[in-house]
């Protein structure tokens, strides 16, 4: 298993050209997981562990509220955030704590969001298609052990088109948990050595990296550390979402859990 | 002292325009710091050391051609590289290991690299324009501890137009030192957070880190070893190239060394 990390969705080659990264020729992957710490992807992780049908993603607004309407309204919730604040019109903003399953058990989140989004669409052709947080590292490792793809791209959502600390660390969590399970070495570009050192430097203080992250103390401004406190918890949170169609992610079952 | 990284020259704001990184605005830098570890801004160093008069770069070659016409034939080397090797009718390529006292004393170096060379260009306009490698780390901590300008600018020459793991640790490195001597933080962005825990969690294996490198690896295909032992010397060059004038740089006059 080779892995490359992209540190923002634009630094991903276009799916349909031969694709090539520093002075590498790539192969297409068969595997993209898809990195939005702070919060989509720890949203996402939740909501399906409380039960929510399926998370279904747009980039469009619009088009957002057009699909949605066909789904009956008791088994729809409107997800979406703009700069960390809830939409209008919207039943959810971009929250974990939301995801309660009396809240979201049984429906389909209809969801846009800042980042998160982006990067999921940059990749929604790999055939392959997860999302992974902190919370849910250990879930993400163990479907990439059963699935043994031989390439896979992490795609960080990043923050405002640029490097983001809380998503680098997230790439490096996985990176150095496959390391440990498989005994050798997964790294195929110099991004995920790097990534690899944040997470061996600062994996016993995840609460404080992601509020030392820029994107962590906007959050904190706007008073979501209860957020930043729970999408630190490593390893918390049983459950891969894996697109089954394009833009809709699904709870995976994952063998003996 | 606040410092901001950025992993690829393509990444620096255009200077003519107001700043934006990630949410923030920026202010112009008042010093900016080129970096290009395997190999020009490790060569440049040496060489300076060595006695050169100065450095002058160039991304055109032409222009290097005609330029350096006008100096007088024993006063000038023509240095230059592109993917690692010497480029034709140059006297140098673009190892340190070239640069010694007979071979560079009193000569001006009119000189052109793949990476290193765009990168200074970027950034021209700066009042403060520093190079810095592994190899005088501590010199270009120094400089800054006495000239103490307020915002840095770190421009890593990158590999192939992307993220180096060899440049971004000698930015941790030189934001490493300065944390420890002025006994406070000076982390701007997210990239600099990254690039400390790249140097703390590599510091004492440098030498086997430049080889991890996919750039080190590339340069280690070629046989140029000696080289990559060489640009892990940290601390080891006493010298801080400076733009005296666009394109030109000289040996800082430190105090005290």
């Amino acid at each position: 298993m080779e892995i490359f990390v992209y540190h923002t969705p634009d630094q991903v080659p276009d799916l349909s050209k031969q694709a090539r990264k520093g002075g590498l020729q790539l192969e297409m992957p068969a595997c993209a997981i898809v990195i939005d710490v702070l919060r989509a992807t720890t949203t996402m992780a939740t909501a399906l562990q409380s039960g929510a049908e399926a998370i279904q993603v747009f980039a469009d607004i619009d088009e957002l509220f057009r699909i949605s309407q066909r789904w009956p309204a008791e088994q729809r919730l409107l997800a979406g955030e703009r700069g960390g604040e809830k939409l209008e019109d919207f039943d959810l903003g971009n929250s974990p704590s939301e995801c309660t399953p009396a809240r979201v058990g049984g429906k389909r989140l209809f969801m846009s969001t800042t980042n998160g989004t982006r990067a999921l669409e940059r990749v929604r052709t790999v055939p392959i298609l997860l999302t992974a947080a902190l919370t849910n590292r250990w879930a993400v490792v163990r479907y990439l052990l059963e699935e043994q793809p031989r390439t896979v791209w992490i795609v960080a959502a990043g923050w405002r088109g640029g490097f983001s600390l809380e998503d680098t660390i997230c790439a490096g969590a996985i990176a150095c948990a496959l390391r440990v399970e498989r005994g050798s070495d997964c790294a195929g570009d110099d991004e995920s050595i790097a990534a690899m050192a944040l997470f061996d430097q600062w994996q016993s203080r995840l609460p404080q990296l992601l509020r030392y992250a820029h994107h962590g103390r906007g959050l904190a401004a706007l008073g979501c550390d209860v957020d930043l406190d729970y999408c630190a918890r490593i390893d918390s949170v049983n459950v891969v979402p894996v697109q089954i169609e394009p833009g809709v992610l699904k709870a995976a079952e994952l063998a003996g859990i």
